[in-house]
């Protein structure tokens, strides 16, 4: 069962990742996307991640970090950027948002 | 057919609303969020929202807006306040967080 992702108090930082997958190369794409989620949760810094896309192919994946250091070691990283030349095939389109979380709140309100 | 939200160069903010469905009162729910969704789209600086759910009731929404003055607003929305007391049962759990929007990028990298 997903849960939201347990963060600490803030200031952290989020990345929100809105796509829209083509029909193309599932089992690549699922592969290389189970992949690279194992190696975000391994980078220094990473606090959780939510990801959740619909039968159309509409995403949001919501990944967090505890500092913009942490983001940019995570866009270096080498097997990260292995996926990017398959962006085409992919993706009909995303957007990515780089964000300071300010504040946070909850339901049931106990701390993570 | 859902897109990213065409969203303002930044800085803006967004509302990272990540929740977890119970079963009870599907259509009461979706009756009201319709309705939410809707008032939201009407308030003073909304800049756009994204939302996808999964079968088993694990959500994402991302709401953005132009300033944190605008989120308040919507905060204290009478109707938006209506919802409140549903909470318990539209909602196993559900996290908050409010973000400054500090940078952005796209696929295709073309200007929304």
């Amino acid at each position: 069962m997903k849960m939201p992702a347990k963060t600490p108090a803030p200031p952290y930082y989020a990345v929100i990742f809105t796509s829209i997958r083509t029909k193309e190369d599932a089992a690549g794409y699922d592969a290389t996307a189970g992949k690279l989620a194992e190696l975000a949760a391994s980078m220094p810094g990473f606090l959780g991640a939510e990801s959740v896309r619909d039968a159309d192919g509409f995403g949001l994946t919501v990944s967090y970090w505890d500092s913009e250091e942490a983001i940019g070691n995570w866009k270096r990283n080498a097997q990260h950027q292995d996926a990017w030349p398959m962006r085409e095939q992919w993706y009909d389109r995303y957007e990515l948002r780089v964000c300071r979380v300010e504040r946070a709140s909850r339901f049931p309100d106990i701390m993570p």
